[in-house]
């Protein structure tokens, strides 16, 4: 079966296996307190061109999410999220199991805005509900979508305003950088979040995502909370290398970019197949409208993610792209499309 | 300024003081073993006509869902409730802060039902998300209405089915047994139900609730959970002997019928000035819709629930009458809206 | 049976009855916002001589804790106690449930000193274990034993010196205040802790206690820490209205006055009659060591907590009095023992 | 400098790294569902002679721990181990932060026995006390020390008889099972207890770590809690090959018999130089006693674990080898105390 399910179902860039590999017959210091994490978080802070950032390496997505924002919030505050954020749907409510809600707002293409947050924060007036106090944007969002520039940075003033922390998911930060539409540099994020995180597994590391305070008055003792919760592996080091690799010669740019134009090559071939998007495309997921009757052909065939009824008469599959993605496999699924649409 | 805001601003009923008072000068043994707390839960077993009912007593009603909710579930268990329900809205991330996320379903009445609970165990498919497994429902609704004999049966039946719990928060239990339109009795509770409330402050306890557990497979070691949560008063009798009163000569009933008779005069006011309702008056809440214009004037004068914005030009008031409103507190507010209101 | 179990196994006292039954036929604003409460507080802080204090009405000492406790910490530090603290024995891991370790200390007095609680801070030196940072005492200790003044201003100016909070449990500091060789005041609680509470329950409240931050930078918001935990009663003023009485004409002390003087008098009567004591005697709290071939005897005809055996051939039982007991129980007991004992 | 500090500070195996290097430029379902954790889950269930053992792979140990005990306890049950141990002493609080209570009991050896637990079952007898529910031991134990097959069974037939369950922490697994004096196997540990791990970080992985439900009633919905937590990896297929790996040829015992031979020769070189040690040296671990005069010029060569002071004059340091300790090292080891030590 053909497949485009998601962007961790590849194993790992030759880059970063050579990077994991160069570190064989050598001790290394336990919990990332060794030469390649330091050498690691400096070739970040360059990219951020940030040298007062503080950089930790973490074993995942989820994981990342519940520590910094169990660290970061008292037992009465809560998080803002849009209804499809990640930390909403698809983390079998790992930020509910640190004690804190997820307030959600409803969007049309996962993105929030200052006035979305603005109603949360009139809502939430007194000490019968949760203090609403770190806002979870994702970049790009889990509809595909990006935030432009001038987006992020009005969420952050208007958070700077209410005293909220903008935190900033970055499991596909590489897709989202890498955009045709987009124009937010890694000093951008720096500058327009408290925290924000590099993501690594869908870029082609074999496991590892990097979290980045701007913020450092929040940071304090994040190696408690890390610890805690079971965050720092003892060779943090195999993170590091891999994240290291990712920042030389523009590779984790180049690895989203990658991606991003398989998936324009994908938007193409579903349009003049007369398709149409759920949400708009903008980068390596695409969320195609089919006619019901043509679902469970397309699913026998490719595996893909199946979002439901949308609208009537149609169906939306997610097809998402990645840095391995080859040409033929899209001129494969071109191919197999002329055989079974006729619109 | 005159105070329809709760039903809970009244101090205590003077059949529950003298139920209090009576206990002067004993010794009684501590943390709700005494012969007070046995009594009373003979009272309320025969109410239910529901010997094998396991019963304790509770300071209130947050605490109470929140040991009850904690005590039941597995950690990656969330609870589905309206998108109004008190545990969503109005107790500060209550069960949120005990690890379980409350998924919500918005309602226009604030009632749930088969099909909204069964949309939720749909979407809810894998271990990436939460996995649904207690229904909760209150009986008075937030929003003042009631559920038929016949809905919580299904919603039962539906529960069983599929291997949920059903809980029913009865802060305001008083006033739905007693409304007009209600066809559900104490034992109909005891059957149709795996946990419930029976709500005391807001039928003028000093304090307490009784939690009902039905099902006495999940209230096993129910009372460590309690102590754990601080819910064990060293002196539960005092609730014990309110609750014990409350079951005499229907008194809690009794208290109930005048709640919901006092807020039938005030609708039938409320009509006559041609206000209108944001939902059905079923009980002791209306929930009036005032011109915007109104509202300043209404509330520089009376104390009561400001809701907010209500479709285009109107603002939602609630006024909440209770088992010590008195007649002449009905009758000056229908004099006091003559003079405002001029429609 | 004759019942020398605990003091909050006698009812209310008269005043505070008295107290309670003035509230009656009022409409009072819920939640701790009412003017009982205001003039409740103002009472408290004339006794404190502290205008800045940060005053709250709590329903019990468990739920007190766990709230105070888990409002202040970071989810990785941890509190210092003695072995036989009430947070970490009796009150079902309601600490831990916030998500903190309770650091123990052995002691042989129940007594905190600055020598072992910095062990503990030396012991824990880094990311890989928790962080101490609050220090747990409770005066008088769960043996019945009291603190000094030098001993208490000792331990916060060290708990100050190491940026760690210290926290006072007053669930008995009426018999405290009121033992023979106390010399510590209201006053001084106010400058050598950080938060303490008033107890009231044992002596002769319904129930409820009073939480006093002195340092008010720990209590910002704590509020919705309350109202998350289940901690604010509706109509907190019967807390309210009974700590009031108890601060007029040093109520609170002669309660815990009369308490420890009936200890005195069973501390005679069983020095007398040749027993030890596993812990100094200083409050309502006998911890009396009896020959293994009397325990039997005695536990069928007095109600006393059986702490086990004690060291070779002696079993300890706890006699604890209290505001309610009369002399003639106490000369019954001195009957009873000369009938039994023969040293 | 010389550095005897810890296992996990080599970097990997090249067993390890060549079965990790063989998965590139592949499709690999997500999630730990592919077709290598399956083949890994058949190797193991082999080496158990278990093959309805449920089985999964985890980044590491602390959150291994985590995630299993608070999947199995309810909220009001507690844990016992050894005072020693990793989850209370080196895990800054994890267990606790998922509100869970560590029952410590005291031991010399880092062992618990039948009659250690018992004594805390005594203890634990009503619900103002937690409930002790699951018994974590540690093979090697923290203090190096091992458990003979007599030891394990009477602990897990205890554990039976009291309705406990058994949690066998294997973070050492390798040394445990290679040393000399063990007569443990694999299908002993799937007999004789509930849930154990096999450590991989410790013997040349990555990283990752086997947890293995032999008890399968409580494993249900397993990786809803894995999730929750953090802790599956979308690649988990890197522990899988790698633990894969491990248990061809019996490589796995091997690389641990290394490592205890090593120590085993530094054992002798200590003994020969008059040196004694805290603990029994069974395992890779060697806690020697040294005169205090000489611990700052061996710390100032070689990097070891200060365990402090032991006993009057003396200072424990910990000295670790490992899967990739050299002949050499020990060699240099050996001339260096020659030239240090005079006694």
């Amino acid at each position: 079966m053909y497949n485009f399910t998601n962007d961790y179902n590849e194993t790992v860039h030759p880059e970063l296996l050579k990077a994991v590999t160069s570190t064989t017959n050598q001790k290394i210091k336990g919990y990332g307190l060794d030469d390649y994490c330091t050498k690691s978080k400096e070739s970040i802070k360059q990219q951020l061109q940030s040298p007062n950032a503080d950089i930790h390496f973490m074993p995942g997505g989820t994981i990342t999410n519940l520590t910094v924002i169990s660290h970061i919030l008292k037992p009465y505050q809560a998080i803002i999220a849009a209804n499809s954020g990640h930390v909403n749907v698809h983390e079998t409510g790992a930020i509910e199991a640190t004690g804190h809600k997820v307030l959600t707002v409803k969007t049309e293409d996962g993105k929030l805005t200052p006035e979305l947050i603005e109603e949360m924060l009139i809502f939430h007036c007194d000490e019968h509900m949760v203090q609403p106090k770190l806002v979870y944007i994702s970049n790009t969002t889990e509809l595909g979508t990006i935030y432009t520039k001038q987006e992020l940075r009005e969420i952050y003033q208007f958070c700077q305003k209410k005293h909220l922390y903008l935190y900033l998911d970055g499991a596909r930060l590489a897709m989202a950088l890498a955009a045709t539409e987009n124009d937010i540099s890694f000093p951008d994020l720096a500058k327009y979040t408290d925290i924000f995180y590099i993501g690594g597994t869908k870029v082609g590391t074999f496991l590892g995502e990097v979290v980045v305070f701007n913020n450092t008055t929040i940071s304090k003792d994040f190696r408690f909370s890390m610890k805690q919760k079971g965050a720092i592996l003892a060779k943090s080091w195999i993170v590091a290398v891999q994240m290291n690799a990712l920042m030389q010669n523009n590779l984790y740019l180049e690895l989203g970019r990658h991606s991003n134009n398989m998936a324009e090559k994908l938007k193409t071939i579903f349009e003049n197949a007369g398709l149409t998007f759920a949400f708009k495309p903008q980068s390596n997921q695409l969320f195609v409208n089919f006619p019901n009757n043509l679902v469970k052909k397309i699913l026998s065939n490719y595996s893909v993610d199946n979002l439901g009824a949308m609208g009537i008469g149609y169906t939306c599959l997610r097809f998402c792209t990645s840095w391995a993605t080859q040409e033929d496999e899209i001129q494969t699924l071109a191919k197999y499309l002329k055989g079974v649409i006729d619109i």
